[in-house]
């Protein structure tokens, strides 16, 4: 018989979800209201604004799409993207290709700058696409690539796409709240982000920004959008209407939303630069810990993000066998590689509140005794004292 | 300064979202884990088999879309109708219209068929626009308008659609779990629904489900799925791949999930019927209780959907007053009327954990004394009677 299910207590430090925080659980938990009642409306505002801090914008349009980071990656290619544009998709990862998907699939052609997977997107390759491509109309690329672990240099990609004409696109679904985004300063033009990453926040809401050269371009689209649930000329209406008043789009994802602003509101509280600084600073003890292991990391290290961590399997060890034994013994979930990747790397994430300095020692701690049983000798208690010495020197 | 969002406690009875049974809250708000926990994974093999109960279909693809009933209505679209397919679409309310652009936006010829907004949509219409329109490929039809209250008849218009050679899509949204639906048996091809309505859940998901037929032109169109997000040959790898096996699509929205996963559960300890008989016995108490005030339904008594009623606002009484006064004061939320019947209607709901006797009661004489209030002199003690003289008598 079906009953209730109750699920276990993870430590989640792969790509995402990371764990939630359990302020933010309570706050999803609270009585469902509707979704164009004053006091919700009065909660999506405060949401708006949180998220502008979030993502260091100005932007009107900043707002949480109702679904997934993979809809938000739609969200700015349906509306910005019309048939016949010519898009600069950078991949160096899953999700670049994923770009090229929906590049593709809303009638545009993308112009592919592939770089080594592990690695940040070459800037001058781009630039060679974007000056062999002088119609070009949109560079889009990843600035913290989920698949990798790889951090490209947004701010000067986006320079780089203005000086040719063009917006810049970025998917921002790991970096939001982990590491460095500053969305006005650099000019960035469309971003989107996901919940469940460096927010701590449930999964199934994707954030996104539109400055008003994008918006622009969305409201005099001679093409209709054409997903009707993605078009931001219409969720607008309900979002973010000129007028103040809310006009009926979708019906939101109310708990989900009390949820992401709870997030958010943990974020302002800690500051966003003290974020970053903990995920460094958890960063720099996992990968005393990790080198002192003898594991290697696959990203160089200027192009690394702090948040997740991509690490070469050592070689003899299986992959699935030791997940499952961390995930089985220890609770601990940790993530595989994706594509070619697969089987090749693991992906430990520390995002949001699973960053600190309890899950990091766990983490070596379990991952090292797991390697040792499985016949890979590592030396865990060492590696242990090299994350406190890091910890200490903070 | 911001502080935690601490909404009020409202009775939902709108057209959705409803009220929430605590028990789903609690579920929901159950620690986070990953999307491909072997934990999780078997979550969603009891989640499906549930949706296939409330659905009442063996359909091997029934499964909730992360995002809230427009995006089902979009996958049921987008994955089904090809660029030049004719597809009749019946419109008898406000989401008819929404179907007739989606068929739009995936290059389809919509051929309508209007029926006056509160009534059920006309077979013979439908029959004939089918005569006239020989390469019809769709049939797509509400089977309960949300914006008015009126159910149509989806076992007649799926088998005009089959006689005609169609395929049926079929929007239930508000139906689920509230009034009775038999997928297999009435032989709908692809359906949509909403997780806030008769089940009672949290908004933010769109149970879908699609027969092998509807699900063969989806593996065999020759163009690819205009969206990505929603693309089910995607999709199906996380949430229905033929091994067994699960591979990351997007992220699922796991808390969500969770939630409905409850909502089905106590649904099927009701069980179906139970749940649709108890909808029709407060649908009745509140029908002696309204017609007793003197208040007229817009829609014909054989046309009515049980929880949602659709109500003529009476002469003289100004819709906005009224409806901020019940929440104000009452903490009742009732619905407005949507398009052409803004202002003119107002839609009580009475779905899922709302759909109970004392809310009927509670509704009856919160209404009554903000009409005599708003000087539309009614008799609330006598429609309180009323209303408890069905409940005796049930």
């Amino acid at each position: 018989m079906t009953r209730s299910f109750i699920p276990p207590k993870r430590i989640l430090m792969g790509p995402g979800p990371s764990d939630v925080n359990p302020l933010i659980l309570e706050a999803m938990a609270r009585p469902t209201i509707g979704h164009l009642d004053p006091q919700f409306i009065r909660m999506m505002e405060e949401l708006k604004e949180l998220l502008q801090y979030a993502f260091q914008t100005s932007n009107r349009l900043t707002m949480p799409v109702s679904a997934p980071g993979s809809a938000g990656m739609e969200t700015c290619f349906a509306n910005l993207v019309e048939p016949e544009d010519e898009v600069i998709v950078c991949q160096n990862g899953v999700f670049g290709g994923r770009m090229k998907e929906n590049v593709i699939r809303c009638g545009g052609t993308p112009i592919m700058v592939e770089t080594d997977w592990g690695r940040a997107v070459d800037i001058d390759a781009v630039e060679d696409a974007l000056k062999a491509t002088p119609n070009a109309k949109f560079v889009a690329f990843v600035h913290a690539e989920t698949s990798t672990g790889a951090q490209s240099d947004a701010r000067a990609l986006t320079a780089l796409a203005h000086e040719h004409d063009c917006l810049a696109i970025v998917d921002a679904v790991t970096s939001l709240g982990g590491s460095p985004l500053l969305v006005d300063e650099w000019g960035i033009d469309a971003i989107y982000s996901g919940s469940q990453k460096c927010l701590s926040c449930t999964p199934g809401l994707s954030p996104v920004s539109f400055n008003e050269r994008a918006l622009e371009k969305v409201r005099n689209r001679p093409t209709p959008v054409q997903s009707w649930f993605l078009d931001l000329n219409l969720v607008m209406a309900y979002w973010n209407s000129e007028d103040g008043a809310r006009s009926y789009h979708h019906t939101a994802p109310v708990n989900a939303l009390y949820a992401l602003h709870e997030a958010l509101l943990l974020l302002k509280q800690e500051g966003l630069e003290n974020s970053w600084k903990r995920h460094m600073d958890n960063h720099l003890m996992l990968r005393a810990g990790l080198e002192t292991m003898g594991i290697d990391f696959i990203v160089p290290e200027e192009e690394r993000l702090p948040q997740l961590n991509a690490i070469a399997i050592p070689e003899g060890i299986e992959d699935v066998a030791v997940r499952t034994h961390l995930l089985n013994e220890y609770n601990l979930e940790i993530g595989a590689g994706l594509g070619p990747l697969a089987g090749k790397i693991w992906r430990i994430g520390q995002m949001g509140y699973a960053s600190n300095p309890e899950n990091i020692l766990f983490c070596i701690d379990a991952l090292g005794n797991v390697l040792n049983e499985f016949g890979y000798n590592t030396p865990v208690d060492k590696a242990l004292e090299a994350a406190r010495a890091v910890q200490a020197a903070l």
